[in-house]
Formats: C-alpha cells, sequence, structure tokens
C-alpha cells in the first residue's frame, strides 16, 4: 500500500516511521521543506497510485486543517480517500466532509492517542465514517495501532465525526485521571508520615486498582525528579477538554470531575492574579475587616 | 442589667459599645491591660452583681477559649451562666459545658455574624442551650442583634452546640455566596462587551434576584477600587469553613458548592507551587513531550 | 410616553401594569387574542405616535423572537427603537440588530430580573445599546426599575449584546447561590442537634452576612411547608446558566462553584438512571465484588 | 514460614489460598466456626511456631480490628508480630501500637489493594512500620504482592501508619478515576453519533493515554451487560474516600476531583429526595413561579 502524509511534524513524523515499518509505503509532505517529501499537495497526490489514493492529514487543528482540506479537494479525485488524523473538533468533520464530498472524495476521522510513545508501542485509533472506507484503511489503522487484538486498539464509533468524538472524551477522561493522580500526589506530599511518595507510587504498578499507563509515567516523571522541583504548577489546556466540557453542558451530563479537572488547569495559569479570588479577598476585607494582601 | 465580657478585641470592643448604647452594663476584661476594665477574670466576676452572674466570652477559639472557660470555672458560682460567642468548633461546646457544669454553672453557645458592621447594625445571633438560659440572657441577645422582629436576626436553634453549628453552617453558605460573585465578577471582567463591570454589581442592588448584603459590599469594594487592583487573589479560610465540610462528609451531604469554595481558597495560597498541577504538568510532558514551564 | 409592548404571558403582563402605573401608555400585543389590545404586530406599530416608536418585546427567546423581530423590521421605520427584554442569548443580539439596523431601525437589549415580585418592587434593568438609545427610552426603564437611586436598579453595561450577557452572568450566580442555601440547608436538617431549621434561617434576616433576598424567599418557602415535605428534589435549568458556564470555558474562566450547581441540577433529573453512577456501580461490582442494586 | 491468620471472609480467605500456593503455612482463624483452622485466637496463637510469631489480622476495620488487637494483646508474646492488612483509618494504628507495645508486641499496617483479582494477579502492598519488621515480614509481602519487581507492587510508605495512609490515598484517586471513566461514559451513551459505545471502551485499552486496569474492567462489564441496563446509578461509599477528603480539608490540599466523585455518590443515594434540590425548587418557585414537581 502507497499513502500520502500531511504534516511531519513530532506526530506525523513518527507515525512515517511506524507506517514504513509495518511496510506502507509513505509519501510525506510538509510545509517545511527540509522534512517534506514533495514540493505541494499536487505533488503529493501525483505520486500516489491512480485508484483509490489515500492522504493521512496530521496538521493542527483549525484553519490549518482546513487549508490542507481545501487544497486536498483541489488536487484528489472521485473516490480518493481523506483522513483527518489531528485533533480537529468533531463538528469540522461534517464540514471536511461536504466539502470534500461535492468532488466526489471520501472522508474519514480518525482520533488518535499515545502521544511521543505511539511511535513504539502503537496509536490507540478511533474512527467514524462509512464501513467501506474503514475497511479499504484497515491496512493503515492496523500499522498504527498497537499489537494485540484489534478491537483493544481501534474503534469504529460511528458516522462521519464519531472518531474525533471519542477522542474528544478520551481526553476529557484523561484530563479527570491526571487530576486523580495530581490530587493524591499533593496530599501525600503533604503528609509527614509518608517518607517516600516516589516509592508508594512506584509501588502501585502492579496487583492496585489505580494501576495505569498514566502511573507508570508518573513514575517515571518522579524517578526524574522525586519532588517535582523543576516544574511550576502551571498547565495548558488543549481544546478538547473544554469541548468535552461544552457538550456535556449541551447533553445536560454532569461532569464535575471533568470540569473541575479543566478548572485546576485554568487557575493554574492564573496564580495571584485571579479575579475571583480578588473579589473574595475584597468581600473579606469589607465585611470582616480581615486582612488582605496588597498586590 | 450588668454583664461580663471577655476580651475586647475588635469585635469584643464593638459589641461592649452596643451594649452599653442599649443600657446594658458591662465590665470588660482582655488580656491587655490597656484596654480591659478590671485587672483579672477575678475581678470581673466580684464585678458582676450577686445572683445569676452572666459571662459572654469573645476571644479566639481554641486554647485561648478553653484557658478562659477553665478560669472562668474557679471564679464564677452554681446558678452562674456563661455564653461563648466566639467562633468556637461546636464540638468544644459540650466539653465547656460539662467542665462548667461539674461546678453548677450554666453554659450556653452563640453564633455571632455581622463582621465589623454589626456595632451600628447589629449582630446576627444563633444561640444554642436551655430554653430557660436563653431567656434569662433575652437582654443581653436582644440589645445585640438589629432591630426589627426578634425572630429575624435571631434564632434558638437547638441544645448546647447548635448555636455554633448554625454558625458553622452559616459560614460555609457565606463561602459559597462570596465564591459565587467571585466567579461573576470574572467572567464580566473578561468580556469585552461588558465595559462598566461597577456598573452592573451597582445596578443588581434593587429588584433582581441576586441583591443581597455582600453584593452591597461588593458594590462598596468597586467604589473603591474598580479593578481590584490593589488586591493578590489571595484568601485565607477560617475553621467554620472546613468544619462545614468535615460535617458535610459526616453525614453525607453532598457539597460541590461550598467545597468548590474552600479549595478556590487553598489554591490561591498555592500560586505555581501547586503540587497538584506540577504533578499533571509531569504527566503531560512525559506523554506528549507538551511544553512544561521550568521552575 | 406611549410604547409597544410585545408578549403579555407573566412577565409581559406584569411589566404593562407597573409601566402604566407609571403613567407609560402601553399598547400590548400577545399570540393570545383573548389578552392582547391590537390584532397583529402591523396595528401595533399603527397604533404608536409618530417619530421614534419604541416597542419592547418580552417573548421567550430562540425561534419566537426571533421571528418577531423579523416582523418589526417589516411594521417598523427608521428611527424606531427594538428593545429585547427577554432571555435571549446575547449572541443573538446582534443578530437581531443587523436584521433591524438594515432598515434604519435601532436595537437595545436589557437583561431583567425580578421574576414575579417585580410588578410591584421593580425590576433589575441590565441594558445594551447607544447611549443615545438608552437616553431616549430612560422613561420606560425608569418605570420599570425600583424605586430608589437610578445606578442601583438600573446598569448600561455596554454595547448591544452587553445587556443579555451582565443578565446571563447574574443568572450564572443566582444558581450558585441557591446551590449555597440548598447546600447549608440539607446540612442543617441533617444534624440532629439543629431542632428548628426554618428559625435559622429566618434568624439570618437581619444582621448576618448571608442576608439576601434569596435568603427571603428561603424562609417564605420554609413558612409554607418547614420540611419542603411538598416538594421534589427536581430541578429544570434554564439557558443562562449553561450560557455562563459555556463563556467560562471559553474565556477561561474557572467556576467551580457556578458548574457545581448546574451540574446539581442535571443530576437531580436523573436519580437512579444516572448512568456515570451505573458505570461507578459497575466498576465497584468488577474489582471489588461490591454489592450493587439491580434496576 | 508458619503464620496466622485472622479473618476469612472473601478477602482473607483469598490471601490464605495466595499464601499457601507461594508455601506458606497459615493457620487461618475466623468467627465462623464453619471456615476456621482453629476454634480460638489463643488457639491460633498456640499453633504459631515459638520464636516472632506473625498474625496478619484481616477483619473489618472499626470496632472488630480493635477487638482483634485487644484478644491478640493477651494471647501474643513480647516479639511477636501483628499486622493489620484491613482497611483500618491510619489513626487507629498508633492506637493498635501503643496497645500492643505495652506487651512488647511488634505491630505493622498493610494496605491491600486488588479486590478479588488478588488472589491470581497479586496484590498492591504499602506498609507502614519499623524497616527491622518489614525484613522480618518480607517473605509473606512477596507471597502475597503480584510477580515482577518487589518495588512495583510493594512500597513501605513510612512509619506505623503511612501503609494505611497510602492504601486511602490510593482509594481516592480510585473514586475519582472511576467517576472519570463514568462521566466520559455518560457522554458517549449521550451522543447520538456514538453507535457503540463498548467499542470504544474496548478499543482504548491498548496504546491510549487513557489506559489502565479500572478501563478492562469496564470493558468487561460492558461485555456482560452493553447498556448497564441491569444496574441502578446508586453508589456506596466506603471510608477511605472519606478520609482522603478529611485529610485534604485538614492540609489544605485543594480536591476538587476526589471530592467530586465522593459527593456523586452520596447524591446518587438520594434521588429525588435531595434536600439541596428540593431547597432550590422552593426557591425558583417562590421568585420565579416556576413550576416544581410535586413529591
Amino acid at each position: 500500500m502507497h499513502i500520502g502524509l500531511v504534516g511531519l511534524g513530532r506526530m506525523g513524523n513518527n507515525m512515517r516511521a511506524r507506517l514504513r515499518n509495518a511496510g506502507i509505503e509513505v509519501t510525506g509532505y510538509d510545509a517545511n521543506p527540509a522534512v517534506s517529501d514533495v514540493a505541494s499537495l499536487a505533488d503529493l497526490a501525483a505520486a500516489l497510485p491512480e485508484g483509490q489514493k489515500l492522504v493521512w492529514v496530521m496538521v493542527p487543528h483549525g484553519k490549518i486543517t482546513d487549508d490542507v482540506i481545501t487544497e486536498l479537494a483541489g488536487v484528489l479525485s472521485e473516490g480518493d480517500l481523506v483522513i483527518d488524523g489531528g485533533n480537529s473538533k468533531w463538528l469540522d468533520d461534517s464540514v471536511h466532509a461536504e466539502q470534500l464530498g461535492a468532488k466526489g472524495i471520501r472522508y474519514m476521522d480518525a482520533g488518535v492517542s499515545g502521544g511521543v510513545w505511539g511511535k513504539d508501542n502503537g496509536y490507540g485509533l478511533m474512527v467514524g465514517g462509512d464501513a467501506k472506507d474503514v475497511e479499504f484503511a484497515m491496512p493503515v489503522f492496523d500499522a498504527l495501532r498497537p499489537e494485540g487484538p484489534r478491537e483493544e486498539g481501534f474503534s469504529h464509533a460511528g458516522p462521519i465525526g464519531a472518531g474525533h468524538y471519542a477522542k474528544m472524551v478520551h481526553n476529557g477522561i484523561e484530563y479527570a485521571i491526571m487530576q486523580a493522580y495530581g490530587e493524591g500526589y499533593e496530599l501525600l506530599e503533604a503528609k509527614d508520615i509518608i517518607h517516600d511518595v516516589p516509592a508508594v507510587f512506584a509501588g502501585w504498578q502492579r496487583g492496585t486498582v489505580v494501576r495505569s499507563w498514566l502511573l507508570d509515567l508518573m513514575v517515571l516523571a518522579l524517578n526524574e525528579d522525586p519532588k517535582l522541583d523543576a516544574l511550576e504548577g502551571y498547565v495548558e489546556d488543549s481544546g478538547e477538554g473544554r469541548w468535552t466540557l461544552e457538550e456535556g453542558i449541551e447533553l445536560a451530563v454532569p461532569m464535575p470531575a471533568l470540569s473541575a479537572s479543566i478548572f485546576a488547569r485554568f487557575v493554574s495559569r492564573q496564580g495571584s492574579a485571579s479575579p475571583t479570588m480578588k473579589a473574595v479577598a475584597a468581600l473579606r476585607n469589607q465585611f470582616g475587616g480581615h486582612a488582605v494582601k496588597k498586590a
């Protein structure tokens, strides 16, 4: 099989390597000529074998993905298949599908999990689209997903958009699990009788109810920096966490733990500049004459 | 009526003034001789008229209140009445009642709300104890509480401990209301189309569903400092908020809003030193190679 | 002054009464002919004095408001002014303003708070629009708002949309304050030593930090039904709470208390059908053989 | 090695089997004679070899554990070692250690995780106590813990109490992870474009960031009952979750996600009887005339 891959950043580059290792021929395109196999998307399209060409898009969501889709609509042909494997919002998928569909080009969305470890471990995949497109692209999915039973590292979640939707929910869950370990870590660190927090985390890796891949990563992090002294408690959030919460609001799904995780990240970036807490401080000062901290 | 008042800090001093304005004779004692009317608790007891002496205790909760109670047990007599009006934990009340009761001395607890405004506005009172003690002390309660119908500024919540318990819950609610205004304030501040946040708050004082005394205080604070620039978003918490949450846990009462308010205060004092968020940052870095902020 | 009022439901009907009491002539239109003063919006427009006609719209947000705006665009003239006083989403305002503006018709949005009490107490108003339109409509605002200083019951929050935005935030705060009292109520109810919960709430009305109009309403409710036995713990949510949370997500404003209030409402409508808690029950059963409750 | 084991319920019975499989001789005692190897704790003590006897206690925490410790203090001798492997509160450990220590009997606490799967997979262990006692009991720990490196399934967390403390935090984290999967599950179930929720969960088992043992259990549960129709959303909570939250309050550790998980369980047991939501419903009715659901 010979496919096109658009976007050769950290993720795309790793995926190209994994695909080639699995025997799939990959022509890659990136806006950066230093890493690109071809000079343009037109060249990419031309490089692929006639018949049903498959192009996997792996670029930042939003405008950049929109632009790539628009350009692909111009260089691909009826019956070709585009798979957006980036972190696009699920609502973008129907737009992209329609745009490509106007030219008879097929579309699928794929949520991809695994981060920098995916190159070696394989990527967890959740896809949305038509069954026959899923079938056609299956050699690519099989190359990207981890070894083991297909259904343990791959799912066909539903029609177009369902793959990114499932990935979005995956990331919402991920946020809350990270927050859970974080809160537990802080409590253990705060308690005088716990003499060896890294050992406690390490000892949770086998046999316990809380063992997980994220726990394994926590152990790695604590091995490198047992008190996490080198870090600030400052955490960005990507789109998926917010979108998950938006969907919870839209569908009246209570999300106390997921929302707590997202808000904790918002707060982490404010520090003592939090307007909410300035207001609370102002109120305490007004009614109680409580001391406040002046800026 | 002539009563004793132990503790002449900001609250005690204001209360003495309000009581005297209402025609109640007050002999005050404070560890600080500069503000004290008498030299010792023994002198305080001696200064009160024979019969059922009434001593109101208004000192910091914990060890200081414990010590005052112990000392009062030595200088008062059977039938006298001690009222703890400080912010003692409700569990302390039965201990103090028993300690004094061994000498035949009566005991009541009184939760007092109103802060620095109480001197002029009167204090909201919630008391715990026996009905006949409530009746005996009523002139004092009537002097301290706001004008208007007694039942709108005073309640006999239950037996010993119930006054402090009701005050504890009052403060838990207070935390959450302050947090609510704070979050709304932050959102208004963050929104470009809201040109005059202080005007919006001011305009909520009449007719709206959210009008309240705390809102009035927010308006005062914004009058003084429209952007709250002079403050840091750093807020202490006193015992009552934590105790309220402990009781919620004990009695299986879900407290998502109250707990959120307390945790927001905890976080406000951590800034970028939050171990929870360091752990989350470490995890993101491990799996995604996401950039982290180095300390 | 003589204005038009579209929508004579509970809110509109009360507002017409209050406006007329203040000496403003009101021609009302409602789809229900039984309560309508005129037969159509065209008749309403015709009934108003030439010059700058003012029409206040007070119908359910969404499609019904959209339709009224569309119809008003056809029957009003350049220079006339439409004020949407309903609970429209702030994003709708710029659409409506543009639609009317194409005909030279002016537009303002007004957030209105006060519920069924507004007829007698006056309504808290937050408006968005141009200063000269605010000035023109001021007699209407003055008639609707509570007595007292204008700036305590009325605010000009910013340009078009700002009035509904401020009202949206108002409602978000309202949700959290209600939740705060609810949680405090539940804890008091759960505690054996609190013998008279209604008395405690009643006694908070004067002097305390938590006194508010919502507290007064809580006292009224407990007067009618001291244990709230007649009610189910089932609470709907209207759009504003959700929109507030959406905006918090969009603007990275942490909203732990507001979100908790909204999620509590979502949960209140699920009971034992909560899929989240079914999943948690399933997990406990899997790892611990813990007993679960079968449907 | 030959040890005593007190408590042959589900956990104790499984542990006896695992210990015996590992070549450790076990004399078990249970209050139920049908499953007990000996008739009394005195017989148990007598059955163990002279020298440093080791008795592992595996009974419900609280009074039952207290009673067993008291009785063991009477039948064991100086230098013997008691290990409490049950779910005791960490504060109980110093009491038990002192009680036994008065007779020269040694004490350790062990947090044990793994549930019904521990018999085959091994149990994750966190222990508190002196290093020399840890060393003496290591053959027992090695038999109980999972295969693989010792430090991945066992930790010596600190002095007496630290084992149960670490296990308490483990369970707090467990609650939040379960809640995270639950919220994600509910959102996927609520979304029309997700056609196969069990397949999505199954596909997360390999390669994804959220893979974990609890996820594997979720897959097992969905295999048995794809819609979880057989369950009610009703979840008990055990002591550890509450204690974790109490400790967070005590040590000022913000716990938004952990507390959310616990409160969700509290709410799950209330349904429409929630007093908080009755109060919120009452308030809405008061100010807005909003329809309420009558009991």
